[in-house]
């Protein structure tokens, strides 16, 4: 059996990141592929717990530090049961926001030194690398505006001022132009449909899906 | 005003660590010095939450590697609201398990990757290094004993095999020998006023104190 895939989709919050992934699996799916569609902090029982911990409470509960160090645990664990497993039996892995996240918000907007998120990709990813990231990139006040609309929603970094968002933009962008081969920026500030096809055509150019 | 003193408290269970150290406190304190008297994991709200996290569940419930980044999370959070302030304002902070103990438990005994740990202890301790390391040496077999005795004890370490503590001995034993200037080994197979008396004169022999 051959060895899966793995996509994953990273953002600022409200470029359609969710929305979009369950379209591309749905796509997956109807080519009779094996999906599995995931979440980041989160996607195992252990992340979803350590999540919760990281995502309740006060803004200012965890320093960027402690916070990467959470991030990581809950990906840790993440890898360990629910991804690597997924990849070796040949299915394919969509997952909303992996590591990404973390050199963005942690790194690029909170100030954690990169070559510490650079030493625990190194010894908690090991190989677990993406084969395509869709950087969903999107003018932030857009963002915001679609995000707080939604009910329920998580306020902790919401709450963050506009001067964050912005920086973490930047970052985003920055991997995207570090790591070409691996990631594709998308154009979120379009249709629903109009993005959904600039995915489909992304995943389709670059990991030769003949749909 | 002077930079206060970090002395830790290291070994398997049972081996009267928290014992020695409210000993050790109400000695410093009678001598008029500012104590702070911690552990870990916990010490702090956010690392305390952690140490719940850690501590409950199956044995199984987390990876060594996982388990060191929690380890991490919550030392980092207890060093940046309550170690560090304390030993800047001049205190004398003594500390029911640090580092070493995952150095131990998640490397000697659990099999994670020394270099991941030794970057973590690069990136997260920073210049929180303690100034003294007492390391408690006992024969496991009567450590286990004792600590399986008190009512209400957290279950998860002790149900492991003699063979981790067979390793976990040879883990703290190992660092007093690699950085003998920091650690001192205390002979904890011994009654708990003879064990008090090791720890005062280590203490006063180590850090100069005139008490
Ligand atoms: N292209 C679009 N145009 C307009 N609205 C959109 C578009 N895509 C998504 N939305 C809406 O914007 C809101 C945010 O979308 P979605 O939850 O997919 O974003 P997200 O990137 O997953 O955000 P988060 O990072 O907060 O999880 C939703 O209400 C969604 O229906
Ligand atoms: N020298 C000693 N001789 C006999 N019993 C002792 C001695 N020191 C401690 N004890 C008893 O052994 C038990 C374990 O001691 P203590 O809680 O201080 O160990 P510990 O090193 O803190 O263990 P843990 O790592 O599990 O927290 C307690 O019931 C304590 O009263
Ligand atoms: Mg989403
Ligand atoms: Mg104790």
């Amino acid at each position: 059996m051959s060895r899966g895939r793995f996509i994953t989709f990273e953002g600022g919050e409200g470029a359609g990141k969710s929305t979009q992934l369950k379209r591309l699996v749905a796509r997956l799916e109807a080519e009779g592929r094996q999906v599995v569609a995931t979440r980041e902090p989160g996607g195992s029982p252990g992340a979803e717990s350590i999540r919760e911990l990281v995502l309740n409470g006060a803004a200012d509960r965890w320093s960027p530090v402690t916070e990467t160090l959470l991030m990581y645990a809950a990906r840790r664990d993440h890898i360990e049961r629910v991804i690597r497993p997924a990849i070796d039996r040949g299915a394919w892995v969509v997952c909303d926001r992996f590591a990404d996240s973390t050199r963005a918000y942690q790194g690029a907007a909170g100030g954690t030194d990169p070559a510490l998120i650079a030493a625990l990709e190194r010894f908690i990813l090991e190989d677990v690398r993406p084969d395509l990231t869709l950087i969903f990139d999107f003018p932030p006040e857009t963002g915001l505006a679609r995000a707080t609309a939604r009910p329920g929603a998580e306020m902790r970094f919401e709450s963050k001022v506009m001067a964050f968002h912005e920086r973490l933009r930047e970052g985003f962008l920055a991997i995207a132009q570090a790591e070409p081969e691996r990631c594709a920026v998308i154009d979120a500030d379009d249709t629903i449909e109009a993005v959904e096809a600039q995915v489909w055509s992304t995943v389709q150019a670059r990991l030769a899906v003949h749909g």
